[in-house]
């Protein structure tokens, strides 16, 4: 399971408890506070927890760093992943900080639960689909965005991209990572979700696969669709299958949430996911930012089987538009709550 | 506080939760397991709470260890937190480890608590003394072990003690870093305890100070006597007051607890600290090691003042023996009940 479940000794009550921390990927300090903080929340979302009674932040401040270095990195992640905190209407409240060679951020995340307020990750039955919350690619993206500097890289995968479209990919990917999955957490109640994990180091199929062997069904889950951040796909293949992108086994930092919804809900639940804010109040999202309305997409299918994931041999691939172009193509048309545009073939 | 205490939404609950994480200081993995756990609890044990409902490990594994070094260690030292947290009555459920240059290992204590499971650390009063139940002097022990092998350092403190006793008062040390400060936790509540703090990297002065600045009464800090481990204040001496020992400030892992007591019940407590397990299970204790019966001192007073922390002129330094002594110093006598043979100058 994403998150420890520990029974209480108080009438019916449950601790959820769950940590993360790592290292720094992408260069703007105080997004990488929110994403580390997207990040620690997410597997409380995995869970359809959609509150947070208290976060530690943990850090390690490099010793490599001048003081000035410290004194104008170190606020700005902190600022970053109490900001993501507020935005989860919750707060930081204690953390530890040591020096070490490498940064490294990362946080605790608690709440005292009702039965009820979460989901057992485990429910998933045939016939259910599954349904994807962020797109993939933010290993690629962040890798790709490095790679402008190193020219043997580069050369490699210039063909299929232009340096402004690496670094709108790695905008795009970094607005993702920083994305909560709270909606998608508040929204797998109101859409009877069987299960849910969220999607991580180990790439969507390793998660996926996690998540198949929890399930107390036989069942098997079947990829159809990828749908990754525009381009990334092209960068993958011109690398020479990068981090395994197409296979399902790049790594994804702060991905979206993977979930077994039933059929009959699964594409209100995309269009709920796009068009509204579940009433959750968004920092980020009063920026006009990430939060606003996410993208979901059906990717696959529950079948009877044998605890197991794969994706299909040809999967379609989605290609997710960088956010700056998406707001131009809809401006003027009232088209947000539009049903997600996917199919499984 | 060291702790942080957050109000629930649930019937007058709080979570209580606390985190360290820090580098190996001893040589023994399954030892460092032991004092990191030690060490993340006696956040708890310093409010008086002798619960914990859950556990998460922090490690990160040395990037410059082969993969056997990592085979031998990493378990260890996870033995080691396990065997602790086991002894503390709960487990270790949840965490992560990362790969970074150096090792570090840590964790997080929460408890769900009702309100009279904790002591507020503020309500010291003019007439309480000052208790601390684990001897100064861990960091010159770790550094006079260390010394051992580096001539330049060694040269300027073997006149004050032999080789051998520099190996025992590092078991020592580790021994009591080891320890749980659970029995003072629990009997913090029997005798009326007003507030408490762990002695950890400030020092006694800089933790007394701290606690000081807490109370909600005009109160002041003046500590008279340092139970020091054995031949500590003399090596800091000869070093030309190494760490600062004798002024307080030297830093400690894994301290005693330092708490204010009403005066009549300090000896009592005291007593009952060497004589009793307090109804806890202790796995180290079942080998006859720590856990056993801790000695504790009252090594100060409460007095009115302005919220500051003092150590007076010429403190008497309480020479502890070490244990491996004691035990046999002991060996046919019913003594281990006795008060404790400490006086206020």
């Amino acid at each position: 399971m994403d998150s420890c479940v520990i029974p209480l000794r108080h009438g019916g009550l449950s601790l959820v408890q769950t940590t993360d921390f790592f290292y720094p990927l992408v260069e703007d300090p105080y997004m990488m506070g929110r994403i580390a903080c997207a990040n620690v929340l997410s597997d409380l979302y995995a869970m359809g927890i959609t509150e947070c009674d208290n976060m530690l932040m943990l850090l390690s401040i490099s010793q490599k760093m001048n003081e000035k270095e410290r004194d104008q990195v170190m606020p700005l992640m902190m600022k970053g992943f109490r900001d993501a905190a507020e935005e989860a209407g919750t707060s930081v409240t204690g953390g530890q900080t040591v020096i070490n060679p490498w940064i490294i951020v990362g946080g605790v995340a608690s709440v005292v639960c009702q039965p009820n307020d979460f989901i057992m990750p485990d429910s998933a039955i045939p016939g259910d689909v599954l349904v994807l919350t962020k797109p993939l690619g933010t290993q690629v993206a962040v890798n790709a965005h490095q790679w402008l500097d190193i020219p043997e890289k580069w050369n490699k995968i210039k063909l299929v991209i232009s340096r402004e479209e690496v670094e709108q990919a790695y905008q795009e990917a970094m607005l993702n990572m920083a994305t909560l999955n709270r909606t998608a957490a508040a929204l797998m109640h109101k859409f009877n979700a069987h299960a849910a994990t969220d999607v991580t180091g180990f790439g969507i199929i390793g998660h996926a696969q996690n998540l198949s062997q929890q399930q107390k069904n036989d069942v098997a889950f079947v990829i159809h669709n990828l749908p990754i951040i525009s381009k990334m796909a092209a960068i993958s293949k011109a690398g020479g299958n990068l981090f395994g992108l197409l296979q399902g086994t790049s790594s994804e930092t702060s991905g979206g949430l993977l979930i077994c919804l039933p059929r009959e809900q699964a594409a209100r639940f995309c269009a709920e996911m796009k068009s509204s804010r579940v009433g959750l109040s968004g920092a980020m999202g009063q920026d006009g930012g990430a939060g606003d309305g996410q993208q979901a997409w059906i990717i696959g299918i529950v079948e009877k089987g044998n605890r197991c994931a794969r994706i299909i041999d040809k999967p379609r691939i989605i290609e997710v538009p960088y956010r700056g172009s998406v707001v131009s193509a809809q401006e003027g048309s009232n088209n947000n709550a539009s049903p997600p545009e996917v199919q499984l073939t």
